[in-house]
């Protein structure tokens, strides 16, 4: 193990957690550790959310590590995935035992188109009343997806997966989307279930159950993905993953928490499963196993942060996933 | 009393649900009725489904209660807003005592603009690879909205809304729609407080009665008051008013119920509330509040239907109805 890890804090709360995922990544591997600047703090200091050294460190990489940012949060994360050439968000939003939820059966994978739809929105001003933004679907990113979709769902033993759109209303562009993820299925022997995006809102507070893999639209992804994250009692145990070809970005699904930013409270528990991700990512699925072993079994029976009822700050909870590695 | 009001059925338990209104509407008030066509079944007969003889009748009455259409939802519902000039689509979305709801404790009404964003979306497919959609918002309609939601806020005794966009990507079109509708409400006395569509998501599931009253561009609007109806316990009992200036469309939120329609065991709650939200905009706010309170009681230790676990038939639960109005 040689890999470069670009290792980002940002702001906030991203300070205390991704240092606790590092020490889990030194546990388990031999990584090269590149430390890089990015958010509100470096913002302040430079002028730039996102400096050019960073941009390029984490295009360099083999895999970085993000925290979280704040007010700049969008001027970080939206180029960052650029950076690493990322056409899919991979975001795991599940319960965990002995955590709190509203719908504790909750086992979910969102993978949301990462490049375009509102993102890739050209926005302009045409008068004093009126602005617009143009939505932009393709084929070839919607094939990339599901060429995705259809590999992870293989990899897991699983048969199909559900594909979200609006087509009854937005019939060019998400039509387009459906049309070439199903194809991609289709031919791949793998199955797919069509859900509109407002029923799929609805459905799965009812029974999460329902629904596996789910694959989306940009925007879609986004909200669906953080509505699951309601189900199973928040941001604060969601990791993902900004999956390119050959670079990958990862992060907690939550933000810079001010309320509690620098008090050692945090919950380390998204920013390690994101690094598990990563290890995945980087081909030690044993490590990655062991790691997320490790968190599951603290979030059952070890010590909790308040976010989880408890009074264990982040450096007791590191230490107990620490202690429970093989 | 002798306002017309167009009837149309549509599709599924719309043949169902709309009768079961129509008489609670006959007992409380006298009215003329109209009836008109649209959805899957006139389409099949005529090839349209939305005959411009209903666009007409519904363009020129004081209000109209319709009920479902099937696969051509979107070709009858969004044209029959216009119709009625609707700008807001009102949804509220609340839990009743004695229905088992996810989050018993939600009582929230959406205001969903109803004119633009994707809905007013112009679609081109650019290339083999390429379709766009352009996103449409303007200062005029977020500001009709706005004043709509301060005169209902006022109306209710309280002291403020909710605005959901998702400005910090759509910079240039949802923050012309937030900056309209703060604007609005500063001007007007009325708190506002901003919330992330995404992190609205979130938020809801972990505490409804953090939210109140929600104003949300167009297709926000759709998703999570979908995402709310699941939080209660599912559509069945989801009213909602397309309201325009002067004229107004009530509907049910369920759609046409393909599994159970023509068995007569639909759940006609919440075609009766978008009954009495009809009587509330034609002025009769007694006999609104008659009708809510017969359907709250019977939802409570009434006969029930099979949706909320119960064997009653559609029949049996409007009869209920009808015997306890005052
Ligand atoms: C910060 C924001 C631009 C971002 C997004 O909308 O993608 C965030 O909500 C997320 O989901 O990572
Ligand atoms: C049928 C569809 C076009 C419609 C919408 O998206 O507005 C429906 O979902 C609704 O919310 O009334």
């Amino acid at each position: 193990m040689s890999e470069e890890i670009v290792v980002i804090e940002g702001d906030g709360i991203g300070r205390e957690v991704v240092p606790a995922a590092v020490s889990v990544l030194e546990a388990v591997g031999d990584f090269e550790f590149v430390a890089a600047e990015a958010g509100d703090a470096v913002k302040e200091e430079t002028g730039e959310a996102l400096p050019q050294e960073t941009y390029d460190t984490v295009a360099g990489a083999d895999a970085t590590l993000f925290g979280a940012a704040g007010e700049t949060a969008a001027d970080v994360i939206l180029p960052l995935r650029t950076a690493v050439g990322s056409f899919v968000n991979v975001r795991p939003a599940r319960a965990y035992p002995g955590v709190d939820a509203v719908r504790p059966e909750t086992d979910l994978v969102f993978l949301r188109e990462n490049t375009e739809g509102v993102y890739a929105g050209h926005e302009d001003r045409l008068s004093e009343d009126l602005s617009t933004l143009t939505r932009v679907v393709t084929t070839s990113a919607s094939e990339r997806l599901a060429e995705y979709a259809c590999e992870y769902v293989r990899d897991q033993g699983k048969d199909g997966f559900q594909v979200v759109h609006k087509a009854n209303v937005m019939r060019e562009t998400d039509g387009r989307f459906r049309d070439a993820v199903v194809d991609v299925a289709d031919e791949a022997g793998v199955e797919t279930e069509e859900v509109l995006m407002d029923a799929f809102a609805t459905r799965v507070c009812l029974d999460p159950t329902q629904f596996d893999v789910v694959v989306c639209p940009n925007l879609a992804g986004d909200v669906l993905s953080d509505l699951a994250a309601g189900l199973v009692g928040g941001l604060g145990l969601l990791p993902s993953a900004n999956v390119g070809p050959d670079n990958a970005l990862f992060e907690p699904v939550h933000g810079t928490a001010p309320d509690i930013a620098g008090e050692g409270v945090a919950n380390p528990s998204a920013a390690i499963l994101s690094a598990a991700m990563l290890l995945d990512h980087l081909g030690y699925a044993d490590e990655a196993e062991n790691v997320r072993t490790a968190v599951e079994s603290v979030l059952e029976d070890g010590p909790r942060t308040a976010d989880l009822g408890g009074d264990a700050g982040t450096e007791e909870v590191t230490a107990a996933i620490l202690d429970r590695l093989d």
